[in-house]
């Protein structure tokens, strides 16, 4: 009997992308299904009871959420091209640079995206901070080694996004080609694999997208603080 | 030839006994060496280049740190029984929970420690509501399955270091075991079990410690909002 997959997503979303790349690399087959995240579905609150947040992955009835956790979930489940490496060691390092730059980076610079002033001077200096350390891995061909793998899936929307976000807010600079030549070198080639270049949000309705979100945010942002 | 296990840890740290009792069920015998947080060692700062954090393991010279994933990488190192359940599913929700904990409640639980007035008040709900979600989580003899597993450990601070927090503050009320009855049930267990018993930090002497810890925390906090 075939399984049955369906992925609850949203069409801007890094951590969405994050599994549909697994799951097209895998090979696996699924249902997309688009959430409004700004008025969500009855579907969506009572899949995901906890976080009520996408992505969300249903396998043959069974709700996985978390993208970390799908990911790990999916390289388990269908094992063929594995994502993680069969390593130990190798594996603590993907797992722990993944978790680095999602606690460290991501939350800065998207942080340096919506605020302003001294905020974001301090959220930009703190992404660079977090950069320098992510370009420190260099040497491999992609990061997780000489294929994509979870790492890569992990930090992919450096490669894609971060550029938008710093085209979006027009005076937010973090990646730097010069200062980041081996993230550089890697997003060019992430960016080149075929199942990565075929599933990416259109670049000008996301550039919209985030120009508009850095505004509302930042607006909620000065409204909480008066 | 034997491998060569060293932990750098702490007295009183939860995430630091998360591998202690890791290592311990498995068997593997290791060098503890203590650090003083407060005053940390060229060695720690070398090692943990990036969080500068303890725990840090290293295993045959290879330096593996965030108790987290070194959970995982002990468990794939060393196979015999193992922490994380085999059946993908229950690997994921594992996973999942002990992220939950972590993110969820242990920040609010801290928190609600070392604050006061509104601010406790709101930490401590906060903290109220995430434990409710791991009350749901009953049914089994221990939370992660028949034996002690990944999902206990990483949430066993909550049997021993919760009502000490409670008790080094006077005034936080989280853990009502009437409310909470599996988790009673659970924590009464898992302190039960030998490996847990024999390696937990002294009562008096952590108590102390985290009534110092609060009013520390809360005074530098205070100094930070002036």
């Amino acid at each position: 009997m075939a399984t049955k997959v369906k992925l609850l997503g949203f069409w801007s979303s890094p951590p969405v992308f994050r599994v549909v790349w697994a799951l097209k690399l895998k090979g696996v087959e699924f249902e997309n299904i688009e959430e409004d995240i700004f008025n969500k579905s009855t579907r969506l609150l009572e899949l995901n009871l906890v976080h009520k947040k996408v992505p969300v992955l249903v396998h043959d009835g069974k709700v996985i959420v978390d993208s970390f956790v799908i990911l790990e979930y999916i390289d388990v489940t269908w094992q063929h091209d594995p994502l993680l490496p069969q390593d130990p060691y190798e594996r603590a390092m993907a797992r722990f640079w993944a978790k680095f730059a999602y606690e460290k980076l991501l939350e800065s610079a998207y942080k340096a995206m919506w605020s302003k002033g001294e905020e974001k001077q301090k959220a930009m200096k703190e992404a660079i901070e977090s950069l320098e350390k992510i370009e420190e891995l260099r040497g491999k061909n992609f990061i997780g080694g000489n294929s994509i793998g979870y790492l890569d899936l992990a930090i992919g929307w450096i490669s894609y996004w971060l550029p938008v976000w710093e085209e979006a807010d027009g005076s937010m600079r973090i990646l730097d080609s010069q200062k980041f030549p081996a993230i550089a070198e890697w997003s060019t080639k992430f960016l080149k694999h075929p199942v990565i270049k075929e599933n990416l949000p259109p670049r000008d309705k996301t550039l919209a997208y985030f120009h508009k979100r850095a505004e509302e945010i930042y607006a909620d942002f000065c409204a909480s603080e008066n």
